[in-house]
């Protein structure tokens, strides 16, 4: 039988919600969201204690609506959810999500709980994310089983699979503000059906997401899983943070989602060898899923930091070396074009430390189109006391620091990623101007790591 | 011959500016800066080609002034600084700050110019900062060398010395949006004369920094410098941030501030044997340093994690075990407290995840005061469309996280670092609050990594 993750979880035509209620608790402005988003006529939400929320009738029983169901929501206490589930089997509802908290996470009550679904979805088609989580939001559908404001949400082309719904939720919220945009997002919970591998799998198949991160504490089937990365890991990269690596986070994460993580050894060398590239801390992964969300992979190991602070080169060098980046010497050509236009102090090396000189344009320029160069560190730098001379003086940034779309067509098949540091209105300025074009990342080590898992991925997919 | 900085450095009774300008060029609004800050009446400028500036007369020579001279701001081009400094000499100027670029950094000549400077100087009590650098910066006094919006600096207890000038006018910018604010800051460049073990030594000495910072790409003077910092540390806690660690770290230094940088494992060593504490990047660099300015030191390695997200619960779990943290079980009365009120689905464990339970605030009470805990990761969370709500009911963010004043009074001896992640009106909201009291820092390997050191720092302490 097809186990797969029907579509209908991201774009059902008909959604129910079992556990709707009028008081405000978790979940209760579901009903809600889901009104302002196309489901006016295709909403049923059922509560034997409610005769009518938000407008709409309210049905005694699952059983009781006039209609087949594509995707149940429940949300009532875990004791009751198996037998609402065995509704759900009864009704040929292909896809539900049991946001419900209180099973393997807290007790062996609550396993037993998890047991006993389970056993009730064996030979049917119906198939459960959760329960302890928030289900999944699909930003190009407008779609969501959880409170957020989709109205916020840009679509982009991350897909992300995360354990657990408080922490997908946050990330709904900060992403916008970091520049990262999702297309779909899942959060599996304690996985008593549903797991990272079946999302994985969905992901690998869905035309919007160009590029899966998974935030996971433990893998459920190590072998399955290794098998679906190393195939999708061809096709699209796959970006891992894992929790759950020491001895006290094991213990953590066995309480947040029921997971036994295992030995990190383990993780590492599955990882590795299926090639999923890892990150060691989520703004790591974070990081690297925007270079890969914007950027060409990149195809040498050698980079070229161009920055207007000496200090923040030197520290570039060295995230670039510990990641096992080159900085070669730029090419003649490169040297004397802007040995022409340099002034006697400035060196011109590779650290390109430009200072204020007023020669970042050009240095980027030279350096993007220098075939000794496979990739580029951008340092763009402004004190705002300057800043603000500059801007009574009419001077556009893109002057000064490049025209991000005339770099992009100079050269398309070399990332470029920036850091910037300094005040609130010289960060908005940077964000404005180059955010959407290049990866603005959140430190020099980010940035090394990014394009060292750049020219990795870029590797490991010519020699399969 | 006592060679220690002189305090007028930092607030001169008279400065002069030799190389003022009219046109827009490197260092030229520093005339009008001081104009604004009290040296209407002190301030002398020099440029053989001019005759007025900002309305001040302006003389020929540096020996014309009429006046004695405390702080000299050099900004002629690199030839013409030796006979500026031989006249700050004749005209017993103790403290000079050499911002001119162009000497060792970038040619064998400029280095032979930084010689000549140096055996002019022998023998006098004549002290230069630079060159290749910013100078000071003092906040209590609002005295910079430096163009900066003196205006936005909030005096603090941070004092810093970094190697470069536009990394120091950059951290200037950012410091005040992270909640970090300065004492001093020196920014050394090539380091002729003045170096770093100077300026700690005189930050050691001055009451109004509580915190040193350190960011260098070398040490001039290893043996000098281990032991001001083995007896410096005992008072007060020193933090490095060295860079230079890789080949073509090493090699961007000497071309950044003509440093030589040396083997990274011998600066490990100096740097453990003289209790200083080592950071691994600039964004941990400044994280450890705003724990040390608020925080009391942690007297045990057992720390509690109070979350409202159970995957950043286990991150944190993590990151506490990777820097020798333990994670305690909580004390059977922290226990019986917080399951009186907990709802059934909530651990009460360590990381204690409260989840949605609203139990935030009690948890925290609870584990500040309980004796097996020796410090706290807070990390209050909530999704903005649920903070929505709780704004329109008039709901205080204090009576659901906690009163950072109430906490403090509580438990005044156990450091209590917050991280949080989510929207721009969450994220301004736990600025506002809890900012000012508690240190909010940028990561959760950063908060272990900070409470680690506070650890590390004290039980030295009590062994010397």
């Amino acid at each position: 039988m097809d186990r797969s993750l029907p579509h209908v979880f991201f774009k059902p035509g008909t959604v129910a919600v079992v556990g709707a209620s009028k008081k405000a608790r978790f979940g209760s402005s579901i009903p809600g969201l889901l009104l302002r988003h196309g489901y006016q006529n295709n909403l049923y939400l059922v509560n034997p204690r409610e005769k009518e929320i938000n407008g709409l009738p309210v049905y005694t029983r699952l059983l009781d609506i006039p209609a087949p169901i594509d995707l149940v929501i429940i949300l009532v206490p875990a004791p009751q959810a198996p037998s609402v589930i065995a509704e759900c089997i009864e009704k040929n509802v292909p896809a539900v999500v049991l946001e419900s908290a209180g099973f393997s996470e807290v007790s062996s009550e609550g396993a037993l709980l998890e047991e006993e679904i389970r056993t009730l979805l064996q030979g049917t088609k119906t198939r459960v994310i959760g329960p302890n989580c928030l289900g999944v939001i699909n930003t190009h559908e407008s779609f969501s089983t959880t409170e957020v404001n989709l109205e916020n949400l840009r679509p982009g082309n991350i897909g992300i699979i995360a354990q657990s719904g408080t922490f997908g939720n946050i990330l709904v919220d900060w992403a916008p503000t970091q520049g990262l945009f999702f297309s779909k997002l899942v959060t599996i919970g304690n996985r008593l059906d549903v797991d990272e591998t079946d999302c994985l799998l969905y992901l690998a198949d869905d035309d919007k997401t160009d590029v899966i991160v998974l935030y996971i504490e433990g893998v459920k089937n190590g072998r399955r899983f290794y098998e679906a990365t190393r195939e999708v890991s061809r096709n699209k990269p796959i970006l891992i943070f894992k929790s759950g690596r020491s001895p006290a986070g094991r213990k953590a994460a066995a309480s947040h989602t029921g997971s036994l993580t295992g030995e990190d050894e383990l993780y590492e060398a599955l990882f590795r060898q299926s090639g999923v590239i890892r990150a060691t801390s989520f703004q790591e992964l974070f990081d690297i899923a925007r270079v890969f969300s914007h950027e060409p992979t990149m195809a040498g190991p050698r980079v070229c930091v161009v920055t207007v602070s000496g200090s923040l080169g030197v520290m570039a060098a060295d995230a670039c070396t510990e990641c096992g980046l080159e900085l070669p010497d730029l090419s003649p050509k490169t040297v004397s074009t802007l040995r022409e236009i340099a002034p006697a102090w400035m060196n011109v090396k590779n650290p390109l430390d430009v200072g204020p000189s007023g020669t970042f344009a050009a240095a980027l320029k030279a350096v993007v189109t220098d075939p000794q160069i496979n990739g580029v560190i951008a340092i763009p730098i402004l004190p705002e006391v300057i800043m603000s001379h500059i801007t009574e003086l009419g001077i556009d940034i893109r002057s000064m620091y490049g025209d991000p779309e005339e770099l992009r067509i100079l050269s398309p098949n070399k990332p470029i990623v920036l850091y910037t540091l300094g005040g609130p209105k010289w960060i908005e300025t940077i964000h404005k101007t180059y955010g959407q074009t290049f990866s603005l990342v959140s430190s020099l080590e980010n940035a090394a790591r990014a394009l060292s898992a750049s020219f990795w991925y870029r590797k490991l997919s010519m020699q399969r």
